[in-house]
């Protein structure tokens, strides 16, 4: 982050004073709303900064000094929390930014969110001037920031009617107001401690991308958790992403908009554009960062990594349970979410059978049995031998509920024990006893703690799959090859023909079919004894997408016969598309039997292009197996996006077939992925469908090819803020 | 249920005097458990019987007469409590027939859950003693019993530490002892009433579908909650859901063992035998058994339907949401979980409209805004004008954390109109607020009530999916044609070839390949000209189950030459494999272009014969995508069957393509499921692989087919117990 932005957004989230416009000197106005209900809220959880009410009509509110006007205002201001009406808001910034203060939390609503022009209008100006003037806003129509570690709760969450923040190490952003407040209420409950709250509203000025590169920074705060609606800037959050990465800082997300609805309810509520889901979830792969299923689980998950530190998360995990009936629903859910319940060593098996009763399985999960309401020490005494065994990366207690006494027993002893152990240790203690003060106290001690079995998968299972990000893609192409002609096409927003794009998928190294483009029958012959019989003819056309369904395709043809015959056929097909222009007749090698793939390319208006893979016909097409990464990317990050289908088991070869070049393939799909990174600027969509794939060691060809040029959209950029 | 079984029954639960044997009158042992801690939970709930402690050492325990011994105790006594050590289980349970005591909670562990001969044998003593007598037994190795509404705490739970049991309609049957207190405790959370809390044990003498068919005729439950780990009598639990059906009440169910390592600790555990999860899925889909997948979800399911009374629960949700962030997390997970967020009709806009300020979106989910806060009757008259439209099934109103007078206010909005609406609604509150008063009122309310989005939707949408069971299935073959010998063949047994596979199935009125079996290259050749060229020639034993990969199949056979050439080439590979005894060699049609699908029946030894359905080759083998149903069942679940495969619309023909015969496969699954029923003492295993499906219209035939005799195994009936 650079460091006059750092700066300017220290004045936002670290400020020292706080002028608060729009506040009222009346008390008894219900509940504390808006700008009062914020300045209620400082000095409630005990804000050690200066607190600046502005309003002329009062000497004083709640105890604090009233100010008149912004002017008036002493010189060091480090942020002011604007609650006025909308049509006050631009005239209040342009005052404060001539005051010399640094930043501002906008709660006030009815802008972009608005159904009004007037609102998106004034949104557009906010942007200008914070831009110009170097001033960060918060919001507007945002809940504002809490900075729990200086206790300034410069915010109007619902959330903050709770006595006390619980304080921590995650920094929680949220596009969602609503919903930031209920997490903050849910946090106590679910043991998760936080560093900084921010509501970001309708990101006039910063981004969520610029709250969580801040984060990255900020030295109380360890992991970032973000509840996302929609990204406005991909390469803002690509940025944010990687530095957290550098500061070893976890990034963990819940992204809403996996389903159509949602995308729409997203936008109708702030405004916000949510690209595809997929490509979502591409971007959080090759970031590295975590994405969470629930939101609960967002919580826990960020938790979870904070009380981990540096402790690798594994698969395979060891089991110790009081009951033998959660062992096997903690083995049912270990599998769901594709986590391991590892057999244990001889040697491990052998040691816990000394320790345990008779009537106890020694299997894992272990079974420990009602004794450890007797014998607590046992569970660590247990967890200490399986630990030791390879196979095992993690340890996982489950408890139910149980006599108070024998509970608080359980807990002295975990508690004495929770620097003993040296691989990461987790506790499920599935009882409802919600005032239960053991979980309590396990909630605030090196354990993650859950309390159904489900949140403890659903959570857990998600930080081990977490991928390793790839930078630093080398751009190995040479794009002189491309005859010039065919870019300026694209540039046009044209189609290319598949001759044309077969071309230019040459020029990056990928393997097309032997072909030339002929004019006349004895081009044809020439050509097709060049290639050897049989061929295949097809018609060369940018306008004839389905040139099989238009019988513009002719396959094996065997001799000089035959290929007349369907020379004939292909052009009179072709002659009944109307309009169409075309290049001439393509002669092409037949190809030997071969697997089937599909490789598109779509130029995502946030992201840049993004890569597709799935398996040819039905696999696509029904089942929908398909996956994306976005464009550029390496070999291995390419093996995994294959390996990512459900049918890829089909391409390693079923029933003793040979399996299918993978090498081959996914080098290609890293060049096609190269390819797309060069184009980004002239190509909306590219497609290999299909990419013929031999048998090992045998390679791969495009079969066909379109490339279709770049739409020359003119971008309203603000509407789009 | 049978009277006497019934009334047996009674005494057990709902007991109007209880003795105890093994009971202390020493108070200060620790934490009051065994018999002991028993009584204490007796008298702590207010058990309004007898309780008679017997024990020669005490004048009387906790107030109560103590008795010296079992033949001292008042003439009439329901139940016997024995917590002595398991030698001395069977005399008393002797003695107390003697004395005319009707039945007894042995809480005493050590039995078949032990790894010793002794344990098991003697559990098996005790099944015969309470057989022979009609004494009827819950356990051993269990907890006991909790009649709520009769404040008979029976039990020895450790989810009674709480002060009141939540008392309700939902029975709650439990073969998991730990997990049935664990429940316990977490329902004052989740907001579930019991009427019943039974802790099965090991089953020696009442098994969990006993305690089901009781509850069935029980007036004060509404719903059955059961915690399965296996079922040892098919039988038994399919009449036990037959009899919730008639009497119109829910049966809901978690159980273990979808994996195999939860399979491998639930047997442990208990030493009951889990069959296939598979299984248990076409099982509890065909008796209209709701399936939870979460241990809360089972709670909630069953107080949601408790709630919902006779309210059809769909799968089209109007949503009304005071965040538009929660907006759209609802409308992820409800595509996640298979629900509908429908559109609204215009009128349904257009009156919504009226009600709502500007900014608000009205879409499905509709944002009512933070408004609600203000004027929360808002919420009430939108869901009335929602829940008109035709498109909507249940109203769901969703709040996040609010201010304690907001959150008021609006409880008392709904609760003064929780009789208003008329379709379901539910209401889910994200916040963590623990000790929000407000939802604890609503808890108590007519609304089932969801603390998280994904609990509420993963309950939900299980109530919807319920299945119609299906009953009657008539038999309509004809046994006769069948010949007698096959029949003994598998009765010894012993496989049966292709050619007899193929006369069994065919007499079941199932379709297969036109074939005849020869001897000689003469009645080869004749056949092959009856049949008509092109055909195939196959070896045929029941020695070679994989002909193809022995080349002993020979397919596109097109005249009488290429006839002779393959006639002597099966033959002499067949003559390669080892001991196997050739019938001859099957001339068979070669058929047109089908779809290939794959039936398959295995003889489950608790459930009976199971009917596969699956596509062919990759699809089952690499997707592992298929479907299971118990036989016999009717032509409308072998649809259902087909329609659950993923790759069903394969079926139905893609781009285009002619769809299969569809009324034809799922004719033949339904005789196929009529022959496996027919045939279930004689059968172990029978493939049809490939069943050819012709276009619509064109029928289907069975290509191959392969049909294993029943082994004979001789079970330890009472070890399986």
């Amino acid at each position: 982050m650079k460091e006059a932005m750092k700066a300017n957004m220290e004045h936002l989230l670290a400020p020292k004073s706080i002028a608060l416009i729009g506040v009222s000197g009346d008390q008894s106005r219900v509940g504390h709303i808006g700008a009062t209900g914020l300045m209620n809220n400082l000095i409630k959880f005990g804000y050690q900064g200066d607190i600046y009410p502005i309003n002329p009509k009062y000497q004083s509110i709640m105890g604090c000094k009233s100010y008149p006007d912004i002017q008036s205002l002493p010189k060091q201001v480090d942020c002011i929390v604007i609650g006025l009406k909308r049509k006050m808001v631009l005239p209040v910034i342009e005052e404060s930014i001539k005051k010399g203060i640094k930043s501002a939390i906008v709660i006030t609503s009815g802008f972009a969110e608005d159904n009004s022009i007037e609102g998106k209008e004034l949104q557009q100006k906010i942007s200008e001037i914070s831009l110009k003037n170097d001033f960060r806003i918060c919001g507007p129509n945002c809940l504002g920031i809490v900075n729990v570690h200086l206790n300034a709760a410069a915010s109007t969450s619902s959330g903050l009617w709770i006595s006390q923040i619980p304080k921590g190490h995650v920094a929680f952003v949220s596009q969602s107001g609503a919903l930031s407040s209920a997490f903050l209420s849910q946090a106590e409950t679910l043991g998760v401690g936080f560093s900084h709250l921010v509501s970001t509203g309708n990101e006039a000025d910063l981004h969520i991308a610029d709250y969580i590169m801040y984060m990255a920074e900020d030295p109380n705060t360890k992991v970032i958790a973000a509840y996302i609606e929609g990204i406005r800037d991909g390469e803002r959050f690509i940025q944010a992403a990687e530095a957290c990465r550098r500061a070893g800082k976890p990034l963990v997300v819940y992204k809403v908009g996996k389903s159509e609805k949602a995308e729409k309810a997203a936008r109708a509520h702030t405004g916000s554009l949510t690209g595809s889901d997929q490509v979502y979830n591409a971007l959080f792969k090759q970031q590295g960062v975590i994405r969470a299923h629930t939101l609960d689980g967002l919580l826990l998950a960020a938790e979870t990594l904070v009380k981990l530190e540096d402790k690798r998360v594994g698969n395979k995990i060891g089991v110790l349970s009081s009951s033998g009936g959660a062992g096997g629903v903690i083995a049912d859910f270990a599998e769901e979410f594709g986590m391991v319940i590892p057999d244990l060593s001889d040697k491990t098996s052998r040691q816990l059978r000394e320790k345990l009763p008779s009537f106890a399985a020694v299997g894992n999960p272990v079974d420990a049995t009602a004794e450890i309401a007797r014998h607590p020490e046992l569970f660590i005494d247990l967890a200490k031998i399986m630990e030791k065994d390879e196979n095992v990366d993690m340890m996982l207690f489950c408890l139910t509920t149980l006599p108070p006494i024998a509970a608080k027993r359980i807990t002295d002893t975990f508690l004495e024990a929770q620097h003993e152990l040296a691989k990461p240790a987790i506790i499920c203690w599935y009882s409802g006893n919600l005032n239960n003060p053991d979980f309590d106290r396990l909630k605030h001690s090196r354990y993650p703690v859950f309390k159904t079995i489900e949140t403890l998968f659903s959570t857990i299972s998600i930080l081990q799959k977490r991928e390793n990000p790839k930078t630093n893609i080398t751009m190995d192409y040479s794009s002189s090859l491309m005859e010039k002609k065919y870019i300026n096409k694209l540039r046009n927003g044209e189609s290319l023909s598949e001759y044309e794009s077969k071309h230019i998928i040459e020029s990056f190294r990928i393997p097309v079919t032997n072909s030339e483009l002929v004019q006349s029958i004895e081009q044809a012959r020439q050509a097709a004894a060049r290639i050897t019989y049989p061929v295949a003819l097809k018609i060369d056309s940018q306008d004839i997408l389905h040139k099989s369904d238009s019988g513009c395709v002719e396959l094996n043809i065997k001799n000089e016969e035959e290929l007349e015959v369907s020379y004939q056929i292909v052009l009179q097909n072709a002659a009944k598309v109307m309009g169409a222009r075309i290049n001439g007749v393509l002669v092409q090698e037949m190809l030997p039997p071969a697997k089937e793939v599909i490789i598109g390319v779509k130029n995502d208006p946030q992201f840049g292009p993004v890569v597709m893979f799935g398996l040819g016909g039905i696999f696509v097409e029904v089942l929908k197996d398909v996956s994306f990464r976005i464009a550029p990317f390496d070999r291995e990050t390419a093996l995994s996006m294959i390996k990512e289908t459900k049918t890829f088991r089909i391409l390693e070869g079923v029933r003793g077939e040979q399996g299918a070049d993978l090498e081959t393939l996914a080098d290609i799909l890293h060049k096609v992925s190269l390819m797309a990174a060069a184009l980004k600027d002239e190509v909306e969509e590219i497609d290999i469908n299909p990419l013929m794939v031999f048998p090992e060691g045998r390679g791969a060809k495009a079969a066909d090819a379109l490339i279709i040029g770049k739409r020359v959209v003119v971008y309203d950029q603000q509407a789009v803020r």
